[in-house]
C-alpha cells in the first residue's frame, strides 16, 4: 500500500481533461480511477474517444467521484465560476485537488478553497504545468544566481494564441457566466505565474492594466495588457499582453544587471523531449560598438516526461507523503497560487476601474 | 566628378565618431575630407589614435569645417543640445547632413534643422543605424505579408546596456545641459523608431509613459518604460523599457496575427557579418496542446557592408544624386526623423506630467 499509486478522479471533461489523462497515465505514482461528466452518456462518450481502459469507473455525475472511497484526489478542469464549490465539496469529503488555472474568479473565492482544503488536511495544487518542467529549475539556477544573472532590471511576457473560429461563439473561456475572466484568466495567468517565479514570489507592490483592453459582445475580455511594479518607487516593471486574437506566442524574457535570459515558448514546450531557452552573460560592446563580446547560449533541458506529468508525479508524491507516512500537504503550492490570483485579482480591478494604479 | 566621393567632415569627436569614421573609409562612395574638434590638440590627437590618413584636414573650430569649401556633407555626433544650431549652420552653408540620434531636444528644434535643409536643398538624414541593414529589409518583408504576418497584434522592445562607472560622472549622455534626455534619447529612441517602422510609420493615436522612470541626481533619465497605442480604442500597444542600468539588451518581437519575429540585437547586430531574426509562421498547438506544429525558424542575413557603412553609402548616395544629377532630397529620411522625434517628445512629455496619457 506505501508506494500504492494515487487514485485520480477527473470532474467534467474539458479539452484539457485529454491532456491531464494521458499525464496520469505517464505519471509511475498516479492511476485515473474515475471519470464524471454532467451525464454518463458524456463520460462514456470521452472514455472511448481517449481509448481509457475498462478499469476506468465512469460517472454521470459529479458528486459521484466525490462519493467513491478509492478516490485519492480529484482533478477539476470545470469552468471557473464552478471550481469553488466543487473543490470545497472535494476537500470536504477528504479528496487532495489538483485544480486547473486560473483558481477561481477571484481570491476570496479561493480562499473558501484552500481554507476546505486546510481544514481537511489535503494537498493543493494548480494546473500550472510550466513550474514543473526542469527547465524551469535551470533558469532558476542563473535568475537566482548573483554573479551570472544579478539584479532583476525588467521582464516582459506574452502569451498567445488564437483559437479556432467556434471557440468565440461556444468555448467556456469566453463566457461570462462561466469564465469571466477570458484572456486574463486562461493566458494572463501564466504571464503572471511567471513573473512572480521570477520575483522570487515577491508580491508587487502595484500594478495596472493598459487601456489595450478588448472584450467581446458579452464582455468578457478576449485580449489585455498590464504591468506589475516592485519597489518603492516602482522602479521595476514587467509588462505583459494576454490574447485569444493573435499568433500563438509565450515569450518570456527577463533582464537582470548582468545577464538575461529569453525562451519563446514557457508555458507549452515546442517539443516534449526537451525544452531550451537562452541565456545572454556578462554581454559587452565589442570596441566601437560593432557588435558583442559574446553571443546567447541557448540551454537544452531534456525532460523525462512532458511537463504535466512531472505535475501529477510532484502533486501525487505529496499525496503519498500524507496518505502513507503521516506528512503535512506542502504549503508552497497554495501560496504560490493564491498570490497569483491576488495580481490577478489586481489586474482585474484596474481593468474594471479603466487602468487605475492598484497597490497590493 | 560624377562618381566622385561625399567629401564628409566630421564636426566633435565623440565616441561615437570613432565608428563613423570606419564606416566612411568602408563605404565606396564617401571618404572622410575633414575633421574639428573644440581643439586642434583634440582633433590631432583623435586622428593619431584612429590611424585617419594624413590627407585629412584637422581643424580646432567646428566653423572651419562648414567654411571648407571642399566639405560636401557634415556627420555631426555632437551633445543633443548643440545639435540643432550647428546643424542648421551646415545646411545654411549647403552641407548635407548626417546627425546623430536622437536629432534634437525636441521636434520644434528639428523642424529648424529641417527647415533649414529644405531651404538650402540639401539631404538630411538621422544616424539610426539598424534601418540600414538588409536584415531590417528582410524582415519588412515578412511583416507587410498579409498571409505570413497578417494584422499587427502586438510589439515589444527592450534597448539597455551598462555603462562603464565614468559614465555615470562624466558622459555628455547623462548631463541635462548637453543630453537632457538621457537613456530615452539614446535608447528610447531606438524602440520608437522600431515600432513606427513595424507599423509603417503610421504614427501612435497615443503614448504614455510607466512609473518606472529612474533618474540620476541631475534629473537625467537613467531609465524609463513607455506604452505606444494605436488604433481608436487604443487596441493595438506596443511596450518598451530602456535602461542604463541593465544587462546589454536588444530586444524586438512583433506579433502579428499569422506570424511572429523576434530578434535580440536589433540595433547592434552580434556580428558583424550577418545578423539573424527567428520567425515563427503559422504556429499552432499540436493536439492536446502538447507541442506545437512548428519551430521558430532562423533566417540569417549576411551583408557586405557593417550596417554604418550601409547607412553612409545610402546618405552618399542621395547627396550624389543631389550633386551629380539635379536630384531632389529624399524626404522620406526626414520624415522618419521627424516621426520619431514626435513620438520621443510625447514620451517626455507623459514622464514630466507624471505618466498621462499624451495624444498624437
Amino acid at each position: 500500500m506505501g508506494h500504492d499509486p494515487v487514485r485520480f478522479g477527473i470532474i467534467g471533461c474539458a479539452g484539457i481533461a485529454r491532456k491531464l489523462c494521458r499525464a496520469i497515465a505517464l505519471a509511475p505514482n498516479a492511476t485515473l480511477h474515475a471519470l464524471a461528466s454532467r451525464s454518463i452518456e458524456k463520460a462514456r462518450s470521452f472514455a472511448a474517444a481517449n481509448g481509457l481502459s475498462g478499469a476506468v469507473k465512469l460517472y454521470g455525475s459529479y458528486g459521484d467521484v466525490l462519493d467513491d472511497p478509492l478516490v485519492d484526489a480529484v482533478y477539476l478542469p470545470l469552468p471557473t465560476s464552478l471550481r469553488a464549490a466543487w473543490a470545497v465539496s472535494a476537500a470536504r469529503k477528504g479528496k487532495h485537488v489538483l485544480l486547473e488555472k486560473p483558481t477561481a474568479v477571484d481570491a476570496a473565492e479561493l480562499d473558501r478553497i484552500l481554507e476546505a482544503c486546510e481544514a481537511s488536511g489535503v494537498q493543493f495544487m494548480d494546473g500550472t504545468m510550466w513550474l514543473h518542467h526542469p527547465r524551469t529549475e535551470k533558469m532558476m539556477e542563473i535568475v537566482s544566481d548573483p554573479g551570472r544573472f544579478g539584479e532583476l532590471n525588467s521582464i516582459n511576457s506574452m502569451s498567445m494564441f488564437t483559437p479556432s473560429g467556434e471557440f468565440f461563439e461556444n468555448n467556456i473561456r469566453v463566457k461570462p457566466d462561466l469564465d469571466s475572466l477570458g484572456a486574463l484568466g486562461d493566458l494572463g495567468w501564466y504571464c503572471i505565474s511567471a513573473f512572480l517565479w521570477a520575483a522570487c514570489y515577491k508580491l508587487p507592490s502595484a500594478v495596472s492594466a493598459l487601456p489595450d483592453v478588448t472584450r467581446n459582445s458579452a464582455g468578457v475580455i478576449l485580449s489585455c495588457s498590464a504591468v506589475l511594479y516592485w519597489g518603492s518607487a516602482h522602479e521595476t516593471a514587467a509588462t505583459f499582453h494576454c490574447s485569444f486574437l493573435a499568433h500563438v506566442s509565450m515569450d518570456f524574457a527577463i533582464i537582470g544587471s548582468n545577464g538575461s535570459l529569453h525562451l519563446k515558448d514557457f508555458t507549452i514546450p515546442i517539443e516534449e523531449g526537451s525544452a531550451s531557452f537562452e541565456f545572454t552573460p556578462g554581454a559587452k560592446f565589442a570596441d566601437l560598438h560593432i557588435g558583442w563580446n559574446v553571443k546567447p547560449e541557448r540551454v537544452l533541458v531534456p525532460t523525462e516526461l512532458p511537463q504535466e506529468a512531472l505535475m501529477v508525479r510532484e502533486f501525487a508524491s505529496l499525496v503519498q507523503g500524507i496518505r502513507n507516512s503521516g506528512c503535512s500537504p506542502e504549503r508552497k503550492w497554495p501560496e504560490i497560487s493564491r498570490k497569483t490570483q491576488l495580481v490577478l485579482d489586481a489586474v482585474k480591478k484596474s481593468i474594471d476601474g479603466g487602468c487605475i494604479l492598484v497597490h497590493l
